[in-house]
């Protein structure tokens, strides 16, 4: 088995808004080949994994700080995948996806964040947005969803909203699985040949295609004014779908290892409860 | 391996209401050996979740019908490591975990369905109730949480809330994990005795205990008046947790296989996209 050695700190975006989504190849393996090292990434992704699973019960044992993750990306990144992959091995007991649709009547009439606030996670949980708050400054962006100043003002509010949530014990790390125009092109070709994946194509998906640019300068605006010391952004190239399990997993067991949670100490004192008593 | 066939059908409650919780046995393996058939146990459910996973896959796709689990069953019975074994499976995008508490003041001063109304899976989805509005009816029962003659309404209110839930394509199936008072004893015991299990242990749940006798009465009452065509009951031993998940997985599975979900039909003419034109 050959070692090597996996850095994601290089899909970091500082915070000090220098940042070009330019910068990051969404085909980066890191000098990694499927065929030679593909087997290790499976295997130190099961490695990861079952710490992971370790990790969450103590969270939820301890239920002082909950873990939000959010993911965002363009149509056939992966975040489905993703989730099916990298999140699945949580206990759903205290583990929580959330997809973002369009906006449904009840949510159009409040702010933005109304509906995203209604689902932050619990303590001791983990949240998982698919897709999130951040459509706003996007998808509302490359649209005209919303009057410009209202969305110049919007990346403050998430700024803002994302603080509290953090000072208040919530955990915030955010992806971009990031891909290539001409990727996304395989990709739809592919669900339009495949009778198993036909239903998740929408012709509307080639409206936001062609608004490709638009996108990518929407993203690089939310990435350079919010990436945060309490919820910063990464971008991970999403292309090498075998890879991008491994360095969100890594990502997500780092965080928790730094969180650090503990078993909460017994509710009682022991001594009063003697096992060989109990009737 | 030797073969064996299994059948869950004898845990149905009948829609008659005639039944008693002493007419199942908690330890009842069907003559299943954990050292002889427990490999075979686990290739079962391997295969059968391998099968789940794909008729998942259909139900979130078709978007039609939802599958609601409702768990029940006494502290330690179970309920998570249940979840853990035969949930955890799912795709978590479509799955969801709802762990009713005790109420909180907002669901206390509303009616006993409201809080529980508010977590019904969506269509295409699964939900997973960990408890349930069936609280209401047990523990509210044994402890005179609510007035005698309200609490006997409820089991109508309940009947009358899963109808119009199935009505609207929701598939319920309830299952109340079944052990015996000194099967706790031993897994009360266990939890006091490792240090990170011991968080689970609170000194009420010995009050609960207590009052044992009268759960099962509680619990008898439900199943006689609340397991419906539409919303049966099923008494599962739990005892043998090595074989508890294959059976709630083969349930799950062939109620899964009945709603029959399919992939859609494509939401546009096929020969407008030649995938070849897409660019």
């Amino acid at each position: 088995m050959a070692g090597f050695s996996l850095d994601y700190s290089r899909y970091r975006v500082p915070t000090d808004g220098k940042f070009s989504l330019g910068d990051i190849d969404p085909g980066d393996s890191q000098g990694l080949v499927k065929e030679r090292d593909g087997q290790e990434v499976e295997e130190r992704l099961a490695r990861i994994q079952a710490r992971l699973d370790e990790l969450q019960q103590r969270l939820f044992a301890e239920s002082k700080q909950a873990l939000l993750l959010v993911l965002q990306g363009m149509d056939t990144s992966g975040k489905d995948n993703a989730i099916r992959r990298v999140i699945a091995p949580f206990n759903p007991m205290a583990c929580r996806v959330t997809n973002f649709k369009s906006p449904s009547h009840a949510e159009q009439v409040r702010d933005f964040l109304w509906r995203v606030h209604s689902h932050v996670p619990r303590k001791g949980s983990i949240g998982v947005f698919n897709r999130s708050h951040y459509e706003d400054v996007l998808i509302a962006r490359v649209h005209g969803l919303a009057p410009p100043d209202l969305i110049e003002k919007r990346y403050d509010h998430i700024n803002d909203f994302e603080k509290m949530l953090a000072d208040h014990g919530t955990r915030i790390v955010k992806v971009m699985l990031h891909i290539s125009k001409d990727y996304q092109l395989e990709r739809l070709k592919r669900r339009l040949k495949r009778a198993d994946k036909r239903w998740k194509f929408f012709p509307e998906d080639l409206r936001d295609r062609k608004r490709w640019d638009d996108y990518m300068e929407a993203y690089n605006i939310a990435l350079q004014r919010c990436s945060t010391t309490y919820a910063p952004w990464y971008v991970i190239p999403a292309q090498n779908r075998w890879l991008r399990n491994l360095l969100i997993s890594r990502l997500l067991l780092d965080i928790l290892e730094d969180m650090d949670p503990q078993f909460p100490e017994a509710q009682f004192d022991p001594a009063d409860y003697p096992p060989e008593k109990i009737t």
